[in-house]
């Protein structure tokens, strides 16, 4: 039979069809008071709280510039989010940032966030609030490895924050994913760095994501970025324990992932890295993610508004929020504000 | 039977295994010469060839500040790519540019490149220089209408140069490629714009590959940027008549797509827009393009080194080359270099 079609117009035909309520795009602007400041890193927003008549965020922050890439010393700072705190900030409009103080600190030199605490994410669930963030070990080298999640409490969202004992997801001591070998990164075990949390209370239960990755430079050539992926941990408890699920890892690409629930099930947005990067996906069950829509310009590390009607559309719950910038001729991150435009 | 893997897992066996020869990562440096300068504009870098002790590329410049997208106007200059001309520089080490002049002009008028010329791709065949480039007419609205595929000749690559009178390929008038209808852009026929044209000689013919769209904004949102595809022209002569291949379109995504042989078939680099862009794929046949990679941070609009020894491996013709940067803050847009790192 004479070929009909392109191969490439034939395999259209499985990608979602454009026009539908997943498709969108996003313009950026300004987010005064936590916007591009020398000697000061801002990054990472969580996603954004609605309390009284204020929209309040958490954010890593650190101060300093970092030492080259090939700095021996494992002490000097090496990227924007070593050395750094967790610190909030409220606004009255979304646009205009008002910055409070430090949340929560980076803990003494030998506990597991004695290094840096960094990426955070916010939960509130029956009057209390609960930040998950990412930690790191003093005293060893910071290539990835010694990262876990922890978790502080408080009764307001200004605090204070009451930090729960030690790590609430531990990383694998030593941080690699599978070694070198990424052929075998389709299948198998899944867990290794647990960085950028995000926690949800969905189904009765406290949905725990988080991103493993491999901290290898030479993965960069081989899979479209760094081979990054999203896992979950749940628990019948906010503070845990915390049980990784046995069909981890849920995505096979993501970065910096951006969660929020959807008529009864979760949606993420992938930004960087993996063949699906810059995808919308959406989980009925929460596990099971399939590609909804194609985007592009995707904010980094986005943290959106918690809405309060999240079931209007697909993406009320990416309606507009907060992300970074951080790469270009600037040398220090910063908070942008961006919104989601949907047809 | 219970599930062994998420879903997402298991779409991911059907993806490139992430450690193959196709995989790269970019970096980027100054293209000396060619780099940002304000009050102008230079984009679109054709690929570069090398002749004698030199390295040649042809681009898009154009003076002056555009006019709001808003303007009414239709003589209001719009575009970085609007009335523009197609310049040409020379390098010694293709880090440092000479900017050595005009090739080839918008023409009078009434003519169908009277607006504008942009966008040049050149080939070099049995001793003649061949540039290919957008056109559009003046007059109309630019809008996306008028727009077609015009070639100029020469006996060296310093010119002169000698157009071909009227397109070598013609736009549909209008310019809407299926209008609004989003739904029926997997099928169909395939015409209208004729963007960003690259020609190569390949099986004893004349390849002129060329993009078209719709210029519709709402498709921004409906699916992942501009639904841009990839076309083929084919003669039997360098100078035409091309017909447009049955099969057309031989992509469903890319934006400025960068082409190059590689044993006995045709790569593409496509870069942004769409749900296959950021990949590199392959076509046996100059027809058939399969997903080899996916790849980030990809240049744009980019035109690499015409290698001597293209078969070396699959990213031999994309070892190093040029791109343009037009986004962020910067209001001019101006060319970069980009190198090619493979594992």
């Amino acid at each position: 039979m004479e070929q009909q079609v392109s191969a490439a117009t034939k395999r259209a035909t499985t990608y979602p069809k454009g026009q539908n309520e997943w498709y969108c795009n996003f313009s950026y602007g300004e987010a005064y008071g936590l916007g591009y400041e020398p000697g000061v890193n801002r990054r990472d927003p969580s996603n954004i709280l609605i309390v009284g008549d204020l929209f309040y965020v958490w954010y890593t922050k650190s101060v300093g510039a970092c030492s080259p890439r090939t700095e021996k010393d494992i002490y000097a700072k090496k990227f924007h989010w070593d050395y750094a705190d967790v610190w909030y900030a409220t606004s009255p409009d979304g646009i205009h940032w008002e910055e409070k103080g430090c949340a929560v600190h980076r803990g003494n030199e030998n506990e597991c966030d004695g290094r840096t605490v960094c990426t955070p994410d916010v939960m509130e669930h029956d009057g209390k609030f609960y930040l998950v963030y990412q930690t790191q070990r003093q005293n060893i080298a910071y290539s990835g490895s010694g990262e876990g999640t922890g978790m502080a409490v408080a009764n307001t969202p200004d605090g204070p924050w009451e930090k729960i004992p030690g790590n609430i997801l531990e990383p694998i001591e030593g941080g690699y994913w599978y070694g070198e070998d990424c052929e075998n990164y389709n299948y198998g075990l899944f867990h290794g760095l647990v960085h950028d949390p995000s926690m949800m209370y969905y189904n009765g239960k406290f949905y725990l994501y988080y991103k493993c990755g491999s901290v290898s430079n030479k993965v960069l050539v081989k899979y479209a970025g760094r081979d990054t992926r999203i896992g979950v941990a749940i628990s019948d408890s906010p503070t845990g324990p915390f049980v990784p699920h046995p069909l981890n890892p849920l995505t096979n690409s993501g970065h910096e992932t951006m969660l929020w629930q959807y008529d009864g099930g979760v949606c993420v947005l992938l930004n960087r890295d993996g063949p699906e990067k810059d995808t919308i996906q959406y989980a009925k069950d929460g596990i099971n993610f399939e590609i909804m829509s194609h985007v592009e310009h995707t904010p980094w590390a986005a943290g959106a508004i918690r809405t309060l009607t999240p079931d209007r559309t697909p993406l009320e719950g990416l309606r507009w929020g907060l992300c970074h910038k951080d790469e270009g001729s600037s040398p220090w991150s910063y908070i942008q504000r961006f919104d989601t435009i949907t047809l």
